[in-house]
């Protein structure tokens, strides 16, 4: 039976609402969009879902994970603690509002009195009638990739629901002996926290930690899972987390609802498709992805509506974990988690435009359509650029490109600040060599000259003109390579596609030509020609370099990076599995070992450059992005080809101090 | 008695050390200064300790925490796997090398098989006679500011040591009762690694964890206590930990021999000074701050050699923490900490060259003081850029600085690229004015340009010139406000200055004037002039616009910095504190309400700029480094006035959605 979901106002819609939720048991899951410590916006959100739930009578309406405060809020809390204060001064208020419904809401918990441990809790409040009825507090606390809450957060000692007397003074001391059942209208629910789902012991080959909130609460006498959440996207997880949440529901026979965040804070991403699993472990109501969004469900009864989910995130696979290179399945999810990412960025910074280089070439035309489908196009300004090696067709791409968009346009050589600075620079260059006289025979400084040239009018712009900042049009397989000028294009107020590889982009470049409204926008000459940054001549054709030539094929690096990043494999690894590049181009040993050899020394150097990256979207499953990723610059000089016990006596026992 | 230290190679010097070290108990401690995941490198270093050690007979010799690694090498491990097996190799290779001389050697271990936590524990392998004859974890994982040692790291279920044959197979289930004490020669060792030293729950009235290994080995039965630590230096934390050790040796009666890391790991700066308290509390010996080091002592007979501690590690004081805005006593601390960050940043990358840009300025004359001392003067180049807006006494103070430290210097105007860019800009701003027709009356476009055109140069040389970098000069003052241009003097290879106050800077100015062997080597008038940054004029005086007219007095400014770091006081905290500028220069509450409004603002605007800040050394006690402070970009519209619950009320009680 489908009942209706997102906020009704219609006064027949919502008297047929209430018809149905008087029968008990109904619970909204309130998918919010948050900013991170903006407590008056996220609490005046918050109110108004509750002041809705009430009105339709739900039994309860549960919002993600820190909902109050945002998630993640990171340091922040650790060095301005009056933040905490205030979001419980915020909850406290929110419980005056609430009635008959329960409002589950999220809230960083300060711990009082304590002796040891951190300063705060993960918490969720249970709002009723004027009060706070409980207070459930996390008990796993994730401390990898992008999650950090055991930096500050303490481990609750025991699942589920403690009194609410213990608000802001919770100890092993006063834990009250109890179920930690919350009985509501009779059914008896199990509240949990993200990661509390995430270590199902039968499911995973490993877990990360010793206890499993979960079965604890179904021991309890849990007839329903509710679980506040702020679990980001990344590519194939949703398979996993579906899997997870069919798999723990089934075994343990119970429903579980599951409220999850969505939008953007900085580079993550998050993608909301908020559900309710039955005790057969099938899914039956899931909320948008990617949207802002208010289901009704009823988990006794199994009911509720199923929004279509956003390809990419499918729900079909029973692999735990599947590594693929198949791009083809996840490029909508890919289009609307960059989106988010951009929207949210900008809306949340409180800008408005986008000022980009538009080159004709792969990176800034995808760079483009994705600006002017997060922010519109009359607030993303294209700007050609062309040097005296800018071919015409590169010229007349990127006019194609605006004029297909919308978005605005003009062009203007780089020609006049490239001599005058190169003329600048030859007498400069011309004072220091005599002091040092170890110049470089050929340098990357004219290409770099030009690249740096762009980002000033650019940048430029951005301080001209309100609520604007210019875009990094970097992308992941260039940055690996440190294939990117440092204060030219990969200099930014924000990177779209940093977290996306060169061969994705391809395929992405035509799944958007054929999927958005406008057909064809990005031109077909773009995706044909070889990527290249028309910065400099080949010596060997006389013609514009082209990446694949300075790097190598983009097909291999990017399988490199996926088989780094997704298998973790080592140097010896790579050289001894037979690449799927390899089975359809056969390469020699000695080119793969000069491939990897190149891939491996540039990525070392490239570590200060992914250190200095402008914020940008996680999109992958695993990046270089610094919220996700962290390898010291100074080691640089690790050695990943490794050496034999052999070779290690032959260095170790042979040297004398 | 003292005891000869360093490496010695006269044979008359080692007969004298054999003679006495023939008596039993000595142990040598080995401060060196590591490479991230550079294991040939690492380990080279520890084989040529570990048979000196030998050749002189100690019963022990001891190394920092995860010394064939490197601290931190943070998420490298867990994307690169191999790296860790590779250590085991290396590490087996060394006990191959030992004989009588106990080595103790940290390492990442692998877990082997294991049902949940982590991959990895922070171990320490106890190397005699060609064999490992034991392995000890750490208990206790820091996992706050710097220190992320729980993501990949489980804790130690158990102290002290372990037998070799749980090499890479430890679990619970084969955990060996034992007492975990390792006896040498009849002495019992009680070894514990870093963090596990620093949980004494008599010394802090908090306390992070729950155990305190010390306690369990000196009820074990241990009668010396050896202590392996990666421990950065920051601002009063060394008197922190002399007042620990102390009162920790002291209460348990035991001696404790503590061996710290040395050098500089990107942004964090390990000071060194490892060293032994007897057990009534008293150094009775000290390794060099800042240098690599091999001292000798005796813990049973508290003999060994006291180096001269650095001033600003002092080892006098009795509180906990001491909140104070005194910087005399923290220069020497300050000089060494940014220098030795300098230098390791430059040799761990393979680097040698710095270029900055000379203003005449405070921050860049005192970068180009660090930078000749720490590169040598042949290594670094200062070049003077002037614009129309720069005053001839600037242009001379940047030569007669560069002429004081005798470091390479050129002039070159910014003017021509300046000139052609503004052109070129002009008209780029009217095509796209034509579009957006709001551009500003007022901006910092000319400004930018200025800042921007010499980050242009800078980095043409580090292009065109082997192994150099350009210098960012920004201060840590200026970077809370924002005052610096994004791809302009915020922008660089490193920046040495990031985490140094303005006020502190001229306090250092005056100290390295009077302590460096040159003598007044930055002119008087630099300290002298107001800082500003020559890059507009001023409407109200047609002089070049001063900073402290464009933020507020930098007193004021680093008082609420220091408030805010030190003592986490919050916008009303700060309102309603007399501020030690205040006792001094009264001002009205209105004045102050508007610098704190200005402060708030900007620092809210700056986050992005933090983010983007290149590798610099932290050396305050709290600092806005990425390596140790994160706060989302998106945060920057938190009310940091708060409201009142009435307020709160107001918003809440009466919108409807």
């Amino acid at each position: 039976m489908p009942i209706l979901s997102g906020i009704k106002t219609d006064v027949n819609e919502l008297e047929e609402l209430r018809l149905i939720t008087a029968h008990g048991g109904y619970i909204g899951l309130a998918q919010v969009n948050l900013s991170p410590g903006n407590l008056e916006l996220n609490a005046q959100k918050i109110a108004s879902y509750i002041r809705y739930a009430e009105s339709i009578k739900l039994d309860m309406v549960v919002f993600p994970e820190l909902a109050l405060m945002g998630y993640p809020i990171n340091d922040t809390i650790e060095r301005h603690p009056f933040l905490v204060e205030e979001n419980i001064k915020w909850l406290k208020v929110l419980a005056e509002i609430t009635g008959n419904t329960a409002a589950l809401v999220g809230f960083v918990e300060p711990r009082g009195q304590y002796d040891e441990g951190k300063r705060f809790y993960n918490s969720v409040a249970i709002l009723r009638n004027g009060e706070i009825e409980g207070i459930v507090r996390k008990s796993l606390l994730p401390n990898y990739s992008e999650f950090n809450d055991y930096r500050y957060m303490e481990p609750s000692p025991v699942v589920g629901v403690q009194p609410s007397d213990t608000l802001c003074m919770f100890s092993r001391d006063n834990m009250v002996e109890t179920d930690g059942i919350y009985t509501l209208n009779g059914i008896k629910y199990g509240i949990s926290i993200c990661e509390d789902l995430w270590n199902n012991k039968d499911f995973f080959d490993k877990n990360l930690y010793d206890k499993d909130p979960i079965s604890e609460l179904k021991k309890a006498g849990a007839e329903v899972i509710i679980n506040c959440s702020a679990s980001p996207t990344r590519v194939r997880k949703e398979q996993l987390k579906h899997n997870l949440l069919a798999f723990t529901a089934f075994s343990h026979k119970l429903p579980i609802i599951y409220v999850n965040q969505v939008g953007a804070i900085d580079n993550i991403s998050f993608d909301g498709a908020s559900r309710g699993v039955n005790k057969y472990g099938d899914l039956f109501a899931c909320a948008k992805s990617f949207e802002e969004d208010f289901i009704i469900v009823n988990p006794m009864k199994s009911e509720g509506e199923i929004e279509p989910i956003t390809n990419g995130l499918e729900k079909s696979l029973n692999e735990q974990k599947v590594f693929t290179l198949e791009y083809e399945s996840d490029l909508e999810r890919t289009y609307k988690t960059i989106l988010q990412g951009i929207r949210d960025y900008f809306s949340k910074c409180g800008l408005k435009r986008a000022v980009l280089g538009l080159s004709g070439g792969l990176d800034s035309s995808v760079c483009a359509v994705l600006l002017a489908d997060a922010l519109g196009k009359e607030n993303v300004f294209g700007i050609s650029m062309p040097s005296k090696l800018t071919s015409a067709e590169s010229k007349s791409d990127a006019r194609e490109l605006a004029d297909n968009l919308g978005i605005n346009f003009t062009e203007i050589s780089i020609k006049p600040v490239v001599d005058t600075t190169t003329e600048c620079l030859d007498n400069l260059f011309n004072d220091v060599g005599k002091k040092w006289n170890d110049r470089y025979a050929n340098s990357f400084t004219p290409d770099n000259i030009q690249a740096r040239s762009r980002a000033m009018y650019l940048w430029g712009i951005s301080n001209e003109f309100p609520s604007c900042i210019p875009i990094a049009t970097s992308d992941k397989s260039e940055l690996y390579m440190g294939y990117a000028t440092i204060n030219g294009d990969m200099s930014g107020g924000y990177a779209p596609i940093a977290d996306v590889p060169k061969t994705k982009l391809f395929a992405f470049a035509r799944w958007l030509n054929l999927n958005r409204e406008t057909k064809n926008a990005i031109p077909k000459s773009v995706i044909l020609k070889k990527p290249g940054a028309e910065l400099a001549i080949d010596p060997k054709t006389g013609k514009t370099l082209n990446a694949e030539d300075a790097l190598m094929p983009y097909e291999f690096l990017d399988e490199i990076i996926w088989r780094i990043e997704n298998k973790n494999e080592s140097y010896k690894d790579l050289l001894n599995v037979e690449f799927i590049y390899e089975t359809k181009c056969p390469i020699s040993r000695q080119q793969k070992v000069e491939w990897l050899d190149k891939f491996y020394s540039r990525m070392s150097k490239a570590l200060y450059k992914w250190s200095i990256l402008p914020p940008s979207v996680i999109v992958e499953s695993r990046s270089i992005n610094k919220a996700d990723y962290n390898q010291p610059i100074t080691s640089c000089r690790i050695n990943y080809k490794g050496h034999s016990v052999a070779r290690i006596r032959q260095i170790l026992l042979c040297k004398e101090l």
